[in-house]
């Protein structure tokens, strides 16, 4: 299955309590799209969120993200990995 | 140990064999910054690498990458994991 890194912006001030919400409601829902969200990191100062993910598409990734309420800035497929 | 997420841009059709090479590069020296480089994922086509470390700091991580031919265009601390 691909891999996806997906990046969301703007989240300064997450706390560990905001990010594991968000990664719930994913998995929650993730199975709907064959989406496998397998890890997220964040930072607080920036804002920056990385999740790592296996999923049949970018765009299956978006739709769970989108209807979990967090849509993503950016989804990348990395098909190299190292 | 703190963790970071590094990024770099303008890599449009890095090949696995140059993905491999850099990551060695990195590899060969980072003991010398008491970094530790845990996995990088590219994809070819954005041209854009993530790389997933535990370092000291944001700066040794950039020391590195820098020393390695190939400084990175964001580093971020990622204290928050899910």
């Amino acid at each position: 299955m691909p891999e996806f890194m997906d990046v969301h912006r703007g989240m300064n001030g997450i706390s560990a309590e905001d990010l594991a919400a968000a990664h719930a409601a994913d998995l929650a829902i993730q199975s709907e799209e064959g989406v496998d969200f397998k890890q997220a990191w964040a930072d607080p100062e920036s804002g920056h969120i990385y999740c790592l993910s296996e999923a049949p598409s970018a765009e299956a990734v978006q739709r769970i993200h989108e209807r979990a309420g967090h849509p993503a800035d950016e989804v990348h497929p990395v098909p190299l990995k190292v």
